[in-house]
């Protein structure tokens, strides 16, 4: 089945439509009509081949919603018009440890939505810059917010779980001060997630610009990170900071915020180390730095759950996908608020 | 009170006897005529000005163990002639958190027993090196060991809750994987308390001529950590490692070591930082790497029931006070099965 789909022949050469094709759905798969795809920091890193391993033609996006056209025999969760979506994962081992967990994100044979190995053609796997997708049906989620809201579901596949997974882990809750770094992407759902939670939430940023908006998306606070005293006036105190921010900086900074028995959880891995956090600062308040990874497939389903019953969507800016390009400069200037979805009607073209 | 110790007056001249004095027991202080004390590479570190903010003249040792001679008029839980140990606190605020919880150790008033500020002459805590020391009957243990294994107890009270402590906490035991890197002071402790525990125990060398010894500790295997093959053979299976080299080092060796959700504990700060751990091992695994320092008073006490339960002490070479100096230079080779302790009779001459 021939879609049309935006991605890349190479790193140096910018997104263009392509032609690709979808296989037929087998017993267990769900065909999607996608509508819209959110636009993630990882789509370009992959796609620019900054991160190693990019097989091509490159067509990233893992934030899928859309509409089910076809189901497998054997599918009985889904059926034609079912509004879902497909986050990061569309396979694993199905039979380890991690899997058996509903970790599949820990599987060792873990499959992402783009480039990784698949016997569909061209032999590796094509993201959501696309108007169909096929998947295994254990890894399609069923959304149930306003069809209205479709757009701004997208970005819970990925931002949304991959804040959502720590912030549960590490029991963000009532009674709880949890601290969010980085207002962007990811940073806008970690502070909608926590606030909902019910914990009390302190959002760092950088840029005194971003301090009404981070109120606006449910901060308790807000601390601009370049201030020593507004830091310092936190110290010892958080019982959770979930650090939004890929960029090498100073873990230490943020490490002695962070009470007792604290953590702080890193959801993003910069391309060079961040400066070696000091060790001391860990051994005198027996405190954590721990990371997390996406999450797992029934956590997606709870998190778009939750997000349905507390109204949680994602603030986005939808784009055609021919703007992809110049989303994505945007992107690493910080200027959107928060999350670019390409409207999947432009890719008829 | 006039006591001898054994101490030194600059960073850069050897230990010597000192005559210091002990204040007369308060209503609640313990008088301990001290019999060992046990040799730290804290020790070490403070009396040569290597960490910062030493205090002349500086008396170390902080694993003290001896025999109550005086006991102030409200203390009701010892007597004269009880057999007491003091580790590395001998004071705190009393009415904090982490006192409340019995964590003392993490009270941001908490006086170490040397080179801490007191209102005792000189100002300044002078630690175990001496003849007697008279400390808050709260930081006073009871060790029901064999008196005759005393010598051997010592050093439970800061190599022992060191690594008890975290084992404990992040809960070594039946059914758990337990690395242990580095068979020193701290790491041969922790190998004996990590096997008590019935946790299986893998303990980590950089050098073969310790394989047969760690086993002897209670190990159930040794790993060469220099030899890659053996290092892969252990990936992605660990509960919990807990590190006790404080010289820096490649902590990703350890952490690719590590299962899903498992964490290395760090119990030693290194003087100069370790090489930045890649964040990728921790997120794509959700690792931890945290750190722990020495124990609470209750935990402690429930540690050396647990040895003299378990009949653990530490291994030892006991020394007189006039060969401390070569002791040290020892210690820096690794030239000692496991802990040097000072026969405090030794001090008299
Ligand atoms: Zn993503
Ligand atoms: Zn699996
Ligand atoms: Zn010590
Ligand atoms: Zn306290």
């Amino acid at each position: 089945m021939a879609v049309k789909a935006f991605g890349a022949y190479a790193a140096d050469r910018p997104l263009e439509p392509i032609d690709i094709t979808r296989r037929t759905p087998g017993p267990h798969d769900v065909q999607i009509e996608i509508a819209y795809c959110g636009v993630c920091h990882s789509d370009l890193h992959q796609v620019r081949a900054e991160w190693a391993g990019t097989l091509w033609p490159c067509v990233p996006g893992h934030e899928i919603v859309g509409r089910v056209s076809a189901v497998g025999a054997h599918v009985t969760r889904f059926r034609d018009g079912d509004l879902v979506g497909v986050g990061c994962i569309v396979d694993s081992c199905q039979h380890c440890e991690d899997c058996d967990a509903g970790l599949e994100n820990y599987c060792d044979g873990m499959i992402g939505t783009y480039n990784f190995p698949t016997r569909d053609a061209p032999g590796h796997t094509l993201g959501g810059y696309s108007q169909r997708i096929v998947v295994h049906e254990r890894y399609v989620l069923r959304i149930s917010h306003p069809a209205e809201q479709l757009a701004a579901v997208a970005p819970l596949l990925c931002a949304g779980i991959t804040t959502y997974s720590p912030l549960r882990h590490w029991q963000a809750g009532p009674g709880k001060k949890v601290g969010v770094v980085g207002i962007g992407g990811l940073g806008h759902m970690g502070i909608k997630l926590a606030h909902a939670m019910g914990a009390h939430v302190v959002a760092f940023t950088t840029s005194e610009s971003k301090r009404e908006d981070a109120k606006a998306l449910g901060a308790d606070e807000v601390v601009v990170s370049r201030n020593p005293d507004e830091m310092a006036a936190h110290a010892k105190s958080f019982d959770l900071i979930l650090n939004t921010v890929a960029a090498p900086h100073d873990l230490d900074a943020f490490l002695v915020l962070l009470k007792r028995d604290g953590t702080m959880t890193l959801v993003g891995a910069p391309a060079t180390p961040h400066p070696s956090p000091d060790v001391f600062n860990l051994i005198t308040r027996r405190r954590s730095i721990a990371g997390s990874m996406i999450g797992g497939i029934p956590e997606t389903q709870e998190m778009l759950d939750f997000c349905a019953g507390h109204g949680i969507i994602a603030d986005i800016e939808l784009i055609r996908a021919d703007e992809i390009n110049a989303a994505y400069e945007r992107m690493l200037k910080g200027d959107v608020k928060y999350r670019f979805v390409i409207d999947s009607a432009s890719l008829a073209g």
